[in-house]
């Protein structure tokens, strides 16, 4: 497929496993969430229940950690039937903060793509979820210095993105956003007209996924970040 | 106090206790929590845990409800030396949700005060917090018309200012701040040599509170928000 990037004078990147890790620790929480409830209930049907408690309450506590634990403490109690001993809750608080507190990973080729593109883009974050949690990540991750802005955004859809572009001044065939979901990172940016390139991550959130066009879209999906230099 | 306000371009004001009512939320929600576990302690020792606790999290969790609820349910474990029962820990999630989904009361003079000033002013939101819960906020207020800008702030601090100024290209002597906490809203922008006005609120956060200088710091402190209209 041609995509003719030319254009382009700046470029998006999504934080959470477009430049390092972060899904991996969600799913490694649910299934110790799982282990200490595993009196009470399977680990599927734990799965589940957690996934729905979070869908319910995205609306209110919108993404992140901490919107999480409370997910998760409210799930413990209804999957006990009001049963969990605070000793439990305790743990799974715990287990909420080492996330919140948990080493940043890059993603393999992330330091040599930043420093390549950045001689030629001007590059910005745009990341969803928890203001503090993503500046704290930004900050230990070292890559502060590579971005001219970010952006954390409440959510990424097509509304979100536009109003950002035009606050920043940027003209949408001139922009390309780079992320791993198709969801949230390249159909609401495709959508507005302007580029993505989609970079899976080998796990993704239920509720960030959607029917994969299979690069009919308009975009290139790639293995690995560093393919972006030579697309670009 | 002779202070100079012609130069004045653009007018920042901060949100919560400035342009609509918060902080009585919250100390509705320590009276209640309080109340909640009454049969383990007295209000005045409930009270000084939980604060405890919030200035143990603030690190981890920062500004905003969610980090609250956390720290909430942590202490009541505490407080009840492990014996706290489902129930109330569910009681104390529906008083954080409650807050969260509250309606937003304005305060006093505000579109009054907002109306005027943005026909001669650039008018922009400066607030700490929760990213979802702010937009949110503003949104609910009716009030999103009249700003130019909104930037949610994981802080307040001087370096948080001026990147902030320096990002949207405002000279610190054009710049005007308005808001009700001293610590956040007043000092730190009078030490990067912008102006600032205090608009007290009659509730403050004991994290908020700094010894008050008495108007000799180079600002107007105020009763209400229309007195600025007589300074401008």
């Amino acid at each position: 497929m041609e995509i003719d990037y030319s254009g382009i004078k700046v470029i998006g990147f999504d934080a959470d496993d477009t430049l390092w890790v972060n899904e991996t620790y969600f799913r490694d929480a649910e299934h110790e969430f799982a282990r200490l409830l595993s009196g009470y209930e399977t680990e599927n049907k734990i799965d589940q229940e957690l996934f729905k408690m979070e869908m319910n309450n995205l609306d209110i506590y919108g993404y992140g950690i901490k919107g999480f634990m409370l997910s998760m403490i409210e799930s413990a109690i209804d999957l006990s039937n009001g049963r969990i001993d605070n000793a439990t809750l305790g743990k799974i608080l715990n287990l909420g903060k080492s996330m919140i507190t948990h080493p940043v990973e890059l993603l393999d080729g992330v330091e040599e793509v930043l420093h390549e593109l950045s001689e030629k883009y001007r590059l910005i974050v745009l990341t969803k979820g928890d203001l503090l949690d993503q500046e704290r990540k930004l900050e230990k991750s070292g890559l502060t210095g590579y971005f001219h802005h970010v952006e954390v955004l409440s959510d990424k859809k097509e509304v979100n993105y536009k109003n950002l572009l035009e606050h920043l001044e940027i003209p949408v065939e001139e922009f390309l956003m780079i992320g791993n979901s198709l969801k949230s990172d390249v159909l609401p940016i495709i959508n507005i007209g302007a580029h993505a390139i989609h970079v899976p991550f080998h796990t993704t959130w239920a509720h960030e996924l959607v029917k994969d066009e299979d690069d009919n879209g308009g975009y290139h999906t790639i293995d690995s970040l560093k393919e972006v230099l030579e697309l670009l």
